[in-house]
């Protein structure tokens, strides 16, 4: 194990997170706020990166297995240090709590522990959202377009940094790969913004909220989370949400003008089949519930909120706690599902529910005709039968963490639909469950314990496990 | 596809039903009830039974497709005629209540539909638990130690109706792995009865408890399940579904003389000490609520209940809808563990769990030092790629199949607690859940829709997805 490599990685990393502090202490300084919150953490950021940075020569040796242990170790500090602003405005005062809202601001997530965020200071707000947008694309992965440490390397950050079952390299060069993915997610995220504006919505609010949407996190400006909005924002925020969730491939090969590859991507058609699914269930749903007087109305709750639990975004236009079953159950079912592969959004991903169903009829028609020879193909191409076992493991793990979680927050003694979807909300980095956690996505009544579980959960979903699994394996710190 | 094979398969396990219908018809004659819900079933099998034996000529020529499907099919049709009794007898009106029943009992898991199970005629209910034991170590396992047709063929069918991830031959022929399973589980079975009879449980009571207690089913024939017993029956009960729960190989090898390759079983170790550690933790659980006043009992009461609960028997002797959360929580967990393969338990299976965490480590190792080789080991033998693929994909599919149930059975506007555990209950044939289908097992609250996605869920989960998967796949109907 090369612990000089994994220090400066975590060093460049302090030193980004420092420097992207300069949007929020900009904020501070317009509303003239104190600029503690932000000086503090960004002159300590600086020195601890600076000093990392240094402490070593081998900077261009990191294998697979540094690759996995500074991504894990880096998103930990990350949160350690971008908790700070909440402690030292004075809005939060546990650091469990702290921790528990920059872990979900990272992960994308979107769960708080705030009950009234109106009273933030501003600059501690957009700090929050913009943590969405941090870690939506990931740091590691906005690192490796500016910093070059070596292209091998930079495609080990990059693979453990990044979801999905299989990790490819858009252009021959990691970096390159890097600089494309933030080109295309910086241009999607100025059009939302400047439509937001176009519809009259505040600066400070589009801001926040397009940070949100284009991170699939979450964490909005008002209490109500975006219900205050007009139906026309609402609706730009629904294709928004959608449209980050979509496999940033899918993007790049527009613009590569290889528009007949987008087009057959398998897993953008089953996300859009299931997204215009679920809305119409719902919809029909809702319906049977409370009349067929407003269609439009009910078609659009339920299309804002299929997309924005489908990318686990998180945002809400609606209490879902007063919502029939039937329609609560399909959005259990979207919370498990999750968005494409490659895109900002969490969840099990699209990708690997049709990777493993078309794994599943393959491997039924072998045990029927035992003998024959059969591939599985996605978008035309075989799968290679080790992708279909780490996945098959993945789902494994998957399943594993959070009934364990669901056992682990089930001491809290709060109601089972509350504990049950507390873990699948954070694990699966959406934010809101159905319960006391409902559309708000509020944890502050669980204890101490819990939102540590719970922050574990978030940094597990989002770096798909096998990253904060190593480190936690004698093999990983054997050999140093 | 070779139809008349299929058919000779079901014709002949008709005619084994019919027999073991004697049973219960004795208990008729003897308790002078009406013998017709027995006689009409009894003769409608064996006419039925005996013209589809004498459909074709090519009986030996079963392939692994054909024993899917014949094992798919046979399932539903001794469900249809089993249930029979239960309507003649006027005790269930509606069909899908007399189907869901039965299905819960040859399945093993003893969820039901009555409300009131001492009204029921004797023959009926002896019965009822008879239909456990039928199931437990499967029908099909029965007929291929009695009938002969083909080992290769015989082969198939135990494959594709015994639970875990790899069935083996215990002895090289088929027919006599068959017949050293149902030597064992009757030995185990009489053993039972003996040691509650020698406690002075009514032998009505310790037969149909014996029957429930070896097929893992769970079904009772007082209101309360097993609450008004004594202790040591119910000691008695615990330590022989614990019994039940292990994998047969382990009798197997004490038999052989082959006491160390018993003491060598990785799934059996992980088997006791998971149950060691939930009777644990759920004891000090409740004596934290409870107070230490009655340590025995609080014991005795957790240990009944995990043994009920991790072997997927799901027999009761407390209300756990009154137990604190965690030991509510630990409850769920065990339920998705489920027994050993090879043994009469359903669930995941233990032995899955192993295998999956081992390879999960496995590739972990190898995604931080690629390149190395390295198998996967249980009980000191290499597993073969293609087995870690495909519990993979079972993994996939068992989340699936109970994420889309809940979805569905929430049309019924259950609570949350109930809608989630039936599914959990239903699927990994244990029985009760946690809600109005609590201790008991009480499902007469739902609709007919959950009732028949419930056995649908029991079918599917006792034959392990893929004889029921297979029969709705246009490939498997094919070329006939």
């Amino acid at each position: 194990m090369n612990l000089f490599v994994i220090g400066k990685i975590i060093g460049y990393a302090l030193c980004l997170e420092s420097a992207l502090m300069i949007l929020p202490l900009a904020f501070t300084i317009y509303y003239q706020e104190s600029t503690l919150p932000f000086t503090i953490p960004m002159i300590m950021g600086v020195l601890l990166g600076f000093l990392l940075t240094r402490t070593g020569k081998q900077a261009n040796k990191m294998a697979s297995k540094e690759g996995f242990v500074s991504t894990g170790l880096t998103w930990i500090v990350l949160s350690l240090v971008g908790m700070l602003p909440f402690m030292i405005c004075g809005a939060v005062t546990n650091p469990f709590d702290a921790f528990f809202e920059t872990v979900s601001g990272f992960t994308t997530t979107g769960s708080s522990i705030l009950t009234d965020i109106e009273a933030l200071p501003k600059g501690v707000l957009i700090w929050r959202s913009f943590t969405h947008w941090i870690g939506g694309m990931g740091i590691l992965v906005f690192m490796s377009a500016i910093v070059h440490f070596g292209d091998g390397s930079q495609m080990n950050l990059i693979k453990a940094e990044s979801p999905g079952p299989v990790v490819s390299k858009l252009l021959p060069k990691a970096s390159d790969t890097a600089k494309i993915l933030y080109v295309i997610y910086t241009m999607l995220t100025v059009i939302t913004l400047v439509v937001l504006l176009a519809l009259k919505m505040p600066f400070f609010d589009a801001l926040c909220i397009t940070f949100g949407a284009a991170g699939t996190g979450g964490f909005g400006v008002l209490n109500d989370s975006c219900a205050s909005y007009t139906i026309a924002q609402q609706a730009v925020v629904t294709v928004a949400m959608l449209a980050f969730g979509v496999n940033f491939s899918f993007y790049f090969f527009i613009i590569m003008k290889k528009v007949d590859q987008a087009l057959h991507m398998e897993e953008v058609w089953l996300y859009l089949f299931i997204v215009a699914g679920a809305i119409l269930l719902i919809s029909l749903d809702l319906m049977m519930q409370n009349g067929f007087s407003a269609p439009f109305m009910t078609i659009h709750n339920a299309a804002f909120h299929v997309s924005s639990i489908i990318t686990t975004t998180g945002y809400g236009i609606d209490d879902i706690n007063l919502w029939p079953h039937f329609s609560q159950g399909i959005i259990v079912v979207l919370m498990f599902a999750g968005a494409c592969a490659g895109s900002t959004g969490g969840g099990y991903k699209i990708s690997r529910l049709l990777l493993m169903w078309k794994a599943a009829l393959r491997d039924l028609a072998i045990q029927l005709h035992p003998g024959i020879v059969k591939k599985v193909h996605i978008d035309g191409k075989p799968v290679e039968e080790k992708v279909i076992r780490l996945t098959g493991i993945y789902t494994f793990l998957y399943s594993m963490i959070m009934i364990i979680s669901v056992m682990l927050i089930s001491l809290d003694k709060m109601d089972w639909s509350s504990t049950i979807t507390s873990v699948i909300a954070t694990f699966n980095n959406i934010g809101p469950g159905i319960g006391v956690n409902g559309t708000c996505g509020n944890y502050s009544e669980f204890s101490n314990f819990s939102k540590l579980i719970l922050s574990a959960d978030m940094l597990i979903g989002r770096l798909e496990i096998f990253p904060i699994l190593a480190l936690f394996r004698k093999e990983t710190w054997r050999k140093f």
